[in-house]
């Protein structure tokens, strides 16, 4: 069968919501307008998204001579998502409210070395403390979104590949945090969850990739609204492109990966083969620490530390431009903990190239930017994913019942 | 606005045509089973298709006890489409009927370094050759596509690249092979063409990249079912991403540019600087012609032009492994006429490293594959682009009136 019958059930309440948050207030007309929806599958989704407690009536307004417009608006305490994104080294837990508004967030150790077995619990109990200091009611909440490196099967909500240790393999990562928290997990690629956090935290643009740097490289694409997923949703490696063909070979099998020159743990390597600047900058602790302490002095005019961000910079511009030269994008957005501190330095360096180097910039240009809250996006679009998934579920008139944010609550509301 | 607007028109009319074509002969039943539409807009489709001549009912079947179900099929002749595919040194053209079957097939010459206002006629001149020597009715041909290298502004039917000729930049294309032939003409991607071209001559498969080899390299990726094209169909540009970050600086702006290592003019010229191998293959004509000197010989046992070869082969090999690492494709195709005598040194090379290299290969295999019909594949496509700009046109029924293939037809046909 043609894939085409997925096309066909478009994510409308989604957008519709989408739509709703960004502009506040917004009458139904308006909302036609913007989604190119017709009037009868509008008004269907409003009185869904009311039924669900996610929307309400929030007043009129009148435009020249014509009969007031009733105004809709989100109820951002309808519900809220929890959304943890982590690799090897850190972890970043947010909870949001339906309006993609951090009401909670926490630093959290990354798994190192340790076993899913400790983290899972661990992950559990942040979960419970964030809600605790939001004071969210746990019956609010819909789920808890993974947003992590790949390859993944998100249909399973596994992580398939032996990192840090094997026991990670296969792991039932999803269904142990869900029987921990008694809630439903989803895990998302954190690169996809960055863009659609960026989606959330920023103003709308229907396209643009991002460039996501934590512990690894990766990369996302948001074209016409919807990430791009390939066949299994585990595209967009950009960590693990070839930009030296006859380069060292990776343990993902490929040679001279972008992440083995010039992603956190390459550059934090690298530093402490030099015992003068290891020295200097006190390394020795985990890979992206010292990586962001080789980034702050780069910053303060450190020549050796300055000279290994340039590898970095360079290498990963070069590998933007074939991300750009391949999905044809408009924009660039950098995300990730890894571009916390310094992101501005990758910034610039990244616009110089492409300004050169892109195929297309005689057609258009291609701006980079840093995106908002660039440390938590990801997070933030894990959250999200947990909405969406709600969202574009055949079942959600049955869960809405169930649900807090549904009937029930929307008539005590009244 | 949201580009939602358009995801909410999507090209039924064409899905369902394809549908109707690969099986040969349908009922509704089945063409709403296979799409996933309601049967409402499943008896629109049809009556549109019937309305427009390109369908008919055929006969009926019986399954199980039911009602006999009328089954529909195509109507091969109700209309024709012309496809023509260049690049510097090579030209192809061909004429398709409504099934995608070639009625009429031809190689021209490219450009060369000739002027667009010498090229252009020449192109109408075989169009209209074509037509004749198939006895196609030019009442019923509904325009010409022309599959060709970028960056293109597809809108306006220009190219926006200086080659081969400064003259060539911005020359409105379509617009003076209009003028010439009377038809309409749409511009195309070159390897976004030979993607539809491979859609439309074999079996159905809605995800695959294309790597297109022909003067240059490029690709295209068509995913469940629709053509990738990013911000404005200028993306996929393989041949002009780095696979040499220290390498020359290419005409594109970037370095160690893909085409200018491993492409058919980059071969042919490193086949020139060895004397002994251009006297022994009597090299010295166009690029496109040496190279495929160069690779007959390798395939012969040729040492010099082996070793040539491989560096191709390698190099695109890396390139086709960042391809399926940021667009995660189960299947890749091999289209151009530079594999038409040896794409099978190029499948197997890569198939080989594929299998060693992609990122997700224990998530699922990725297979390599050469091109039904492997040089014409793009010109069908660049035909079959007419057919789909057709039946996505919002006038269209104003068109169908128009069109030969409209009612008056189909009331001739009854």
């Amino acid at each position: 069968m043609r894939s085409f019958g997925s096309d066909t059930r478009l994510p409308t309440l989604a957008v519709v919501l989408d739509i709703i948050r960004e502009r506040t207030t917004v009458s139904r007309v308006e909302l036609a307008e913007a989604t190119g929806l017709t009037q009868a599958t509008m008004t269907h989704a409003v009185r869904k998204l009311i039924a669900l407690g996610f929307v309400q009536e929030v007043g009129t307004a009148r435009s020249g001579r014509g009969t007031p417009r009733r105004l809709l608006g989100l109820r951002p305490e309808a519900c809220y998502m929890v959304g943890i994104q982590f690799d090897r080294f850190s972890a970043v837990g947010v909870v949001v409210d339906l309006a993609g508004r951090i009401v909670a967030q926490r630093e959290m150790p990354g798994p190192a070395d340790r076993e899913p077995g400790e983290v899972v619990p661990e992950f559990a109990a942040h979960v419970e403390a964030m809600l605790e200091s939001a004071a969210v009611d746990r019956s609010a909440v819909l789920g808890i979104g993974l947003a992590t490196y790949g390859p993944q099967d998100r249909d399973a909500g596994v992580l398939l590949t032996p990192q840090p240790t094997p026991a990670w393999l296969g792991y039932p990562l999803a269904t142990t945090l869900t029987e921990a928290t008694g809630l439903p997990v989803v895990i998302e690629n954190d690169a996809t969850a960055a863009g659609i956090g960026v989606q959330t935290l920023g103003t709308a643009s229907s396209s643009f990739a991002v460039v996501f740097m934590s512990g690894g490289i990766g990369s996302g694409v948001i074209i016409d609204g919807h990430p791009y997923r390939g066949a299994t949703s585990n595209g967009l490696e950009l960590g693990h492109i070839s930009v030296d063909a006859l380069g060292e070979r990776c343990g993902c099998g490929n040679r001279g990966c972008l992440d083995t020159i010039a992603g956190p743990m390459a550059i934090a390597g690298r530093a402490l083969e030099d015992p003068a600047l290891s020295a200097r900058l006190g390394l020795g602790g985990d890979p992206l620490s010292d990586f962001t302490r080789v980034g702050r002095a780069a910053v303060a005019g450190d020549a050796a530390a300055a000279a290994l961000i340039e590898v970095s910079t360079q290498t990963l511009a070069v590998a933007t431009v074939t991300l750009v030269n391949l999905f044809d994008v408009a924009r660039v957005v950098l995300a990730g903990n890894a571009f916390a501190e310094f992101g501005t330095t990758y910034r610039e360096a990244l616009q110089d190239v492409l300004d050169r180097s892109v195929f297309m910039r005689h057609v258009h240009s291609v701006r980079v930017e840093l995106a908002d809250n660039i440390s938590h996006a990801a997070a933030v679009g894990g959250a999200v994913v947990v909405l969406r998934n709600l969202l574009e579920s055949p079942n959600l008139g049955e869960r809405a019942a169930l649900r807090p944010g549904g009937e029930d609550r929307a008539r005590q509301a009244r």
